[in-house]
């Protein structure tokens, strides 16, 4: 964990903290952020915050480690199903939030691309942010390359599609988050099914780009 | 122009204060921006500012504002030329900014993202953002509509290409600026060219998604 010893923390406590952190930033910002404001949404004294952490940019950090180990259990509890179903599985639920109640799902990634556009300004979010996105690659490139073992997908290069879906998402996500298109990840599924994995199988009748 | 009477400034006062607004964002960032950092790189007086700009907000307004009257100007001047050297050329541009200078390319670019991220508080900027975004998306898909009418392109949905093109882009651009990820840009430059611009070509061999 960031904080030397917030992992004496009480498991409770730890979660309620890390949720009152993704609803005060997404309410006030992380520009405007204070430690007052993520105390407003807890439940517990300020003083217990400030015993663990030390300043809002430490809570951030720590918001971003339990964000990271989230994704190592979502990861490793990813359903036991062929690496088609599996694909397509991931890019509901990045896309269209299909095993997440909605409004939460886009509060945490709304709060996400903030921590992120900030990122540049300090070493240790970006760190981990970069870790985030390495994993995320990584699990695709790892569904892929199962695909192209089992003979399922064309021999593609499995890293370079996964960077490309991912960076296909993250323009989609900032379109809906920052630019109020509430329609874009929907079409980015879309766009990703028609012209990306119908084409990854193999045998796939549909040649070149056309054919929509 | 967004303020009421900023065409009553002298053109050359004008770009200075555009140059002032995008240097004291790329240093302060938005969150922190105050007029006293845009006076701070203009030669002119505060009171100047005062006169013609409301706040800090309408300064990035009129920013936008420009950056949109820039890019009409450019999509106007586009050489004449092929579609698929046009679009390579775009290409080029907004992935490996070959007709700028460098620093100067991703200084703009860092501070409209920074703008962007921001957007979602000001609804006047998100419409003059998503303006330029749907403008680039237009041209883009202008130039393929182009091809295919040329019959150098298959008969694709340029709409959909163009989206899934610009959604790279912001995705790699934010690597680099954000993530610090350098590489990202030219990475996300040879993936378009093999999977998606190689694909445009009528009779192209490459099918599916491999072969790379």
């Amino acid at each position: 964990m960031a904080s030397k010893n917030s992992s004496e923390i009480p498991e409770d406590t730890y979660v309620e903290l890390i949720e009152a952190t993704i609803s005060a930033v997404y309410e006030t910002g992380y520009a405007d952020l204070g430690v007052r404001d993520i105390d407003a949404k807890f439940s517990k004294s300020r003083q217990l915050i400030h015993h663990y952490f030390d300043g809002k940019d430490e809570l951030i950090t720590e918001l971003l480690v339990y964000l990271l180990s989230d994704e190592h259990e979502e990861i490793a509890s990813s359903m036991d199903a062929d690496p088609l179903t599996k694909l397509n599985a991931e890019l509901d639920n990045i896309l269209l939030s299909t095993y997440m109640d909605d409004d939460e799902f886009w509060k945490v990634f709304t709060v996400v691309y903030e921590i992120q556009a900030q990122a540049h300004h300090n070493a240790e979010h970006q760190r981990l942010l970069n870790e985030l996105t390495d994993e995320y690659v990584a699990h695709l490139s790892e569904i892929l390359q199962d695909g192209i073992d089992e003979g399922i997908f064309d021999d593609v290069n499995p890293q370079q599609i996964a960077m490309l879906i991912n960076d296909l998402i993250a323009g989609a996500h900032i379109r809906k988050i920052h630019l109020g298109q509430d329609e874009a990840p929907g079409n980015a599924r879309e766009t990703i099914d028609q012209l990306i994995v119908s084409r990854l199988l193999v045998n796939s009748s549909t040649d070149t780009m056309s054919g929509i």
